[in-house]
């Protein structure tokens, strides 16, 4: 029998060899790397199942709460997580799947991910990441000078100057959205000779002293739920975040914008903050934001861009004139894992002001000391991955062309779709691509015709009937795991006052080809005539026909 | 000469490539993919330079805000990136970086990474990350049982019933604290039969409900900066923000604590946390929670626990009891990439009452739509990487005895170095190790004897050298890439008024054996006697002389 003292030796030797001995390559963890590694679209396809199963199912192989009491094999773990995890996981980088804005990502990035784990350095500060630091500055100036087109002198002066700031990397346009609005509270709520500041003071003195009864936020009603947060976290309150009329193509309806700031200054609000959005979650339609920038300026306000979307449309000659305005914002968010082809988990903020971000700023005597070079000093996070090296990898070697290409392909692609779409006779576009993001649903020929001459009611049942068709194919669809489409309600100009449910298309990955779009519809057929949906759509006749 | 269709046709086949072509096993990228594979302490090691640049020089590569207008080849900025950023990266994982909380992460860490990013799974929302959101969920479940030790039927109960919610899954201890801070606010100002709840009406609102000035947390002096953040963010500001006095053990001071409370209700501000540390980040020390559980009961506020640091050291069955008391907190704060060993990126927080996070739950049309699995609902951040997956890989393959030999390796590692600083004429430790932090200085025999007799005003001015020479020996020291160790400045009982500056030494790398923190001892003696320390070293005599 072994002593206790030559176990607790063995079991320290094999804590040392996890730590120091790699996967052996014919182990189970070597051969699944080196498939990824030759073939990724071949390891998911293969590896992936399609058929899904019911998420009660799965939740049966996570349903232990307690912590192993004895380590495991490798070995075994991975066996478990390639049948239980990646199986059940979702083929986020299929052509067929265009229901979302997580898309493939180019083939270097897994080797590169590799480095930047294996390195595993913390951004918060320049001991933990030195050349990450510099390497992270880059990348935000060069999606500041993507935005603001600022001359060389502009950036040589503030690229590397750590008491300023082109903008915060971050783990997304969540945090992203709520960094920019944070930096305009505190600008707005700023210290002065008889009042600290609302950092130190806190928003109800804030709100003493500029002699107001709240601060409100104004986007219109397609804005991103992130803005929801951000008004809740900041409190300033979801009431105080202003969802304004769209006309109708999904574009903030600026003469009601105007009406809500003239309310909110009678009631002694002040609009902190004015919100353009380029490119709509649901839809991918683009604020006018040389309008919005203009009306920013006249009411004294701060002027931010979310365009975690459609912010690298910016390299396209031919479609960045969409974004028009954009160069007149203080602030814009951008997301470098959707149309950046990043790995998920980054994020930006870029400001036009250089010195901006010094409302947020706050430094610990251990790190990001006044005066250092940490990074931390001005994000909302802490320790941070060093994901930008992902995205400096994109840029460089996509190139500002490869990445025209990309947002004109995508474009393309949706303008086709659309036309496929609006020439079938069972299908109805209902928001036109602006970018690479539109809106139908199934609507069958003769039922379209019913609703041109229905009355208002008529329309509200006949629609909500509809919106079950939706409902009903988009999860079969997505079960099948052949192709998938997302689906939203949204309230649209033309289709009564309630809003309506639709499939949402998003195409982002350039493997998605014309024929996988042709695909798609033909799937949606054939779910039509399966289960109740027939019956679903004889109701419709009997309620046009009475 | 090509015609423009023929270029662009070309370009767009180039395009496809980067999506569908894995980099060949003998390409630069390849060939370093592999190196790290094979030998990840022998890839760091022979590409990392020892030697410090300065990082006005490193910024040099880093330097253009363009984005290459040209594709660049994958081999060429592999090349680039192997010289300038790779070699001029901090050797975390080394054995001898014992300065900060960023550690050597295990092997199978790395081949597991690459699953998850070639996964790339979104998750928000199930439709983008399917078995990833119960793998998730679990994780949470076991962090939460192993603070709150609840039974089977507990966790049966709520591990998977998405209405509640056992934790929130973000990217580090940063926003593990805001989000713990936000949940206990708006738990705090809730609705009610006459009031919307704050994350409708807001805070100032909000307060006017509870008629109060204002909102507070407390917690000692030696808390996180996040805290600050935190308390900027959510309106209550940085000074209402207490900084409790701490005892010569770096613990809150319960008596000082009750003090601050008393005042603050005097002043109308009503206390909304009281937060307990477990693990501080400069000295390791553990507050006493079993009586700051008492107190916040007797307060009526939310007692979080921000155990980042010290949260494993509940694996281990030798120490546990350090944080006993942690088990009635409302909240706790774990990073898993600090001694979870996952890589950077991975934070948590738990909730004891798993309805605790609907204070802050939201919803949208298009996902995370009320009734959904959709963990988006009850986060900070919005789309979020499948992290997780490493840290169930973590707690699966290395299992509670695993951590357990990892956190008693640590802190026995840590008491040695304690005991040879403490033996050494010539350093004087500062703060003793409870976990595996500890903080000293140099500080000779003689000058030490002369501290002794010296009057206030004499210690204030010896330490304001011996500070200098802290500062300059900790740069030295990292410059020239050996071993490492950060600095800190911390008022500490017995060493006057004023805050003093002192390595720290942050014991978490397996691999950190004694012969090294000899190593450390003793290229620190050798600095001590270059460049102009030795000059301050005799102005130090003549001080005491005169």
């Amino acid at each position: 029998m072994p002593r206790s003292g030559d176990i607790a030796r063995a079991n320290l030797e094999n804590l040392y060899r996890i730590f120091t001995v790699p996967e052996a390559p014919d182990s189970t963890l070597g051969q699944i790397d080196q498939a990824i590694s030759d073939n990724l679209a071949g390891f998911l396809q293969e590896h992936i199942v399609a058929l899904e199963h019911e998420l009660e199912e799965i939740e049966q192989d996570f349903a232990c709460s307690r912590v192993p009491e004895e380590p495991t094999f490798v070995s075994d773990y991975t066996e478990f997580l390639k049948e239980k995890l990646v199986a059940q996981s979702v083929h986020t980088a299929s052509p067929g799947f265009v229901g979302h804005m997580t898309s493939a990502i180019p083939y270097f990035m897994l080797p590169l991910s590799r480095i930047m784990i294996a390195l595993n350095q913390n951004l918060v500060k320049v001991e933990t990441s030195k050349a990450f630091t510099p390497l992270e500055r880059q990348v935000l100036a060069m999606l500041h000078r993507l935005v603001y087109a600022e001359n060389d002198a502009f950036y040589q002066r503030w690229i590397h100057d750590s008491r300023y700031a082109l903008g915060a990397f971050c783990s997304g346009g969540t945090v992203a959205n709520i960094t920019a609005l944070w930096a305009a509270r505190n600008r707005l709520c700023g210290p002065t000779d008889t009042f600290k500041g609302i950092a130190q003071e806190g928003l109800l003195k804030s709100l003493k002293h500029l002699d107001c009864q709240g601060l409100a936020v104004l986007v219109s009603r397609r804005g991103h739920y992130s803005l929801g947060k951000a008004a809740d976290l900041l409190g300033i309150g979801r009431e105080n975040l202003v969802a304004v009329e769209t006309d109708r193509h999904n574009r903030i309806d600026l003469q009601r914008l105007r009406e809500h700031c003239r309310r909110l200054r009678g009631e002694g609000i002040l609009p902190l903050g004015l919100i353009g959005i380029a490119g709509t979650t649901e839809t991918g339609n683009v604020d006018p934001l040389e309008a919005l920038a203009d009306f920013a300026a006249e009411q004294h306000c701060h002027f931010h861009v979310d365009a975690a979307w459609g912010g690298p449309t910016l390299f396209s000659e031919t479609h960045r004139g969409l974004l028009k305005g954009i160069e007149r914002a203080d602030s814009v968010t951008l997301d470098a894992h959707k149309q950046l082809y990043a790995p998920m988990g980054a994020g930006m903020v870029v400001f036009r002001d250089p010195a901006a971000l010094s409302s947020i700023e706050h430094h610990a005597a251990y790190i990001i000391r006044e005066g250092s070079k940490d990074l931390g000093s001005h994000t909302l996070e802490g320790s941070r991955p060093g994901m930008a090296m992902l995205v400096h990898a994109g840029l460089s070697i996509i190139g500002r062309k490869g990445y025209e290409l990309l947002m004109d392909l995508g474009i393309r692609r949706a303008r086709h779709f659309a036309a496929m779409i609006a020439a079938h006779p069972d299908f109805e576009l209902i928001t036109e691509p602006e970018l690479n993001i539109l809106t139908y649903r199934y609507n069958p020929g003769w039922l379209q015709a019913a609703l041109g001459r229905a009355t208002a009611e008529q329309t509200d049942r006949i629609n909500a009937r509809l919106d079950q068709v939706t409902r009903i194919v988009q999860k079969r669809q997505r079960e099948a795991g052949k192709t998938f489409v997302s689906r939203t309600r949204i309230r649209q100009a033309g289709y009564g006052e309630e809003p309506i449910t639709v499939f949402r298309v998003v195409l982002a990955n350039p493997l998605t080809g014309d024929e996988i779009l042709e695909e798609v519809l033909k799937e949606q057929c054939a779910i039509i005539t399966e289960g109740h949906i027939p019956d679903l759509l004889d109701e419709l006749r009997d309620l046009i026909d009475s």
